[in-house]
């Protein structure tokens, strides 16, 4: 038996919730969890805000645990191994983008919390190709969000091959921009944060930002025209993309990771003078999230988090959806 | 004197008209001019549709001709030999984009036909790094409009490094899209033809395209969902973007060539999901050309050209100003 915390029904309290799992898969893994990060992913699923959700639903996809249970093929990882497990816990395996290495563009690929029961648990399975190892010299209690988070911001850098020498500016000092100025950093590039709460420009320069722009003063945002290589944009409000496209230099990307409410719209001659790009991604294979825990281990690049235990996950959730959170909340058992 | 033929005013007809050209710069070069392709965009400056043309405005940027005079420091040239001539005529050489190669995306790059006198003339001149010799086996009365048109759909090929297994879309079957599928067809890729004209169906498939569909019909666009690496879109019309980019292969890029009256729009989601990019791109570097030329030479590839000798420009501007070329419009002398 799985003990969890499961919303009944859209935007309810989570409340303790048993479930049966059933045997071990073949190629599945049983993770026992320690810490659980929260998205605002979780928030959305829960209020069914993308008319996907299954209800009771358990939240939770940014996991850290050890490994309880092994089903019968599974080599690679062993009992007690420490492990991460993100948005995604499986995929066919066999299609030309698993097979190709990118199983995050995978048609079928199978979300943690879509369909089936998340983190927010003592144990919770999944794929072994999903379950990750957590470098020895990364911190258990913090590093659960690189998973989700993390993974988002990080997977473009490698996607589109972005150099030490770019310019870089990221939209929004949230749980993923804030992971998203630290990896910027260490990459070697030239950052600039781009935010509305003018009180984060001091956090957002220690995170790694060479640069401060309010998001929303259309004259700062004149003084960078011209000047980034990429953009990548994290929030999910509406701006004017416009102008961001006239920040970029030749060549440049405007790079969305998180959804905006409404269309985006462009006229398309600035694109075609510039040679500029608009574009998303979504998180990364797992190939890509073992090279981005290898340089998170490296460089020592920990996501700043606050930390609940479980038995205050409604608390945990209400302090989410507040927008207060500096700057990702992790639960603890 | 140069003689030319020029309008006097937005819309007017091209009438004779004469100018002193003045010393010719060191770095110079004199066309003498044999063909001269038309393109959309001599209409649209001769319209004063960007706001940006001077008169007297003599058009012409798809120039064929023999050069008649070099400036001083001119060595890589010679008097009498075959040269080609399109969209810019010079450009600053020292920013870091000229110094990079890129020079097409050189901010103060001059057009041959914005603030100067195109090539509807018996002479042009422009500065040496923009006037490329024309290999000897590319037909000279057929190859002016590689120079715009042609470069203008081949440089994305080079820019997104196009692979031969690539899939590639083209929107449109005019001036610009029958040269890019003569492109894709040589460069190895499975290719589709997108036209509102179905009359346009067998020469499409003689000009390369392997697969033809009805740009308008949306049930034919269904059957294509997830199909393509990229789509260039050559039309100025506003068409379903939506639509288009569900067209698209994880990873896929619609990319513009083509001015399009409204903006685009479209929600980020399926951006993120498939990695998707919209982007655009102006014709291309020098070298770039030089790629082009030696790339359409080995496999001989022409425009398809309607030809018209110089004394009935009008007449050619009557017929581009209507749709019914088939696929360029060339003066000669």
């Amino acid at each position: 038996m799985i003990r969890a915390y499961a919303a009944r029904e859209p935007g309810a309290k989570l409340e303790p919730f048993e479930y049966e799992p059933g045997l071990l898969g073949e190629e599945e893994v049983e993770i026992q969890v320690e810490y659980c990060g929260i998205c605002h992913s979780d928030l959305s699923m829960l209020n069914n805000d993308w008319g996907m959700t299954r209800y009771p639903f358990v939240p939770g996809h940014e996991i850290i645990g050890t490994i309880a249970a092994l089903g019968d093929t599974v080599k690679q990882l062993k009992l007690g191994q420490r492990v991460g497990l993100g948005w995604y816990s499986r995929s066919c395996m066999t299609c030309e983008w698993c097979m190709g290495g990118n199983h995050n563009l995978c048609q079928t690929a199978e979300g943690t919390i879509v369909g089936r029961y998340g983190g927010f648990a003592d144990k919770v399975r999944a794929h072994q190709g999903w379950v990750l190892p957590l470098p020895k010299n990364l911190n258990p209690a913090t590093s659960g969000p690189l998973f989700c988070g993390g993974i988002t911001v990080f997977n473009p850098l490698v996607q589109f091959d972005l150099k030490p020498t770019d310019r870089v500016g990221v939209i929004g000092i949230g749980g993923l921009g804030h992971m998203a100025l630290r990896f910027l950093r260490a990459w070697g590039c030239d950052v600039t944060a781009f935010s509305t709460s003018s009180d984060k420009e001091a956090e957002a320069r220690e995170m790694g930002a060479n640069h401060f722009v309010n998001s929303r003063d259309p004259e700062a945002l004149k003084t960078v025209a011209n000047s980034f290589d990429m953009i990548l944009s994290t929030v999910n409000a509406d701006l004017d993309w416009g102008t961001y496209i006239a920040t970029l230099r030749p060549k440049g990307r405007l790079h969305f990771v998180g959804v905006v409410p409404h269309p985006i719209s462009t006229h398309v001659f600035p694109l075609i003078e510039g040679q500029k790009s608009i574009s998303g991604s979504p998180l990364g294979s797992p190939t890509t999230v073992a090279r981005m825990l290898d340089f998170a281990e490296r460089h020592q690049l920990e996501p700043i988090t606050e930390t609940f235990t479980f038995d205050r996950v409604n608390e945990a959730m209400e302090r989410l959806r507040s927008g207060k959170a500096r700057y990702r909340i992790v639960l603890k058992h």
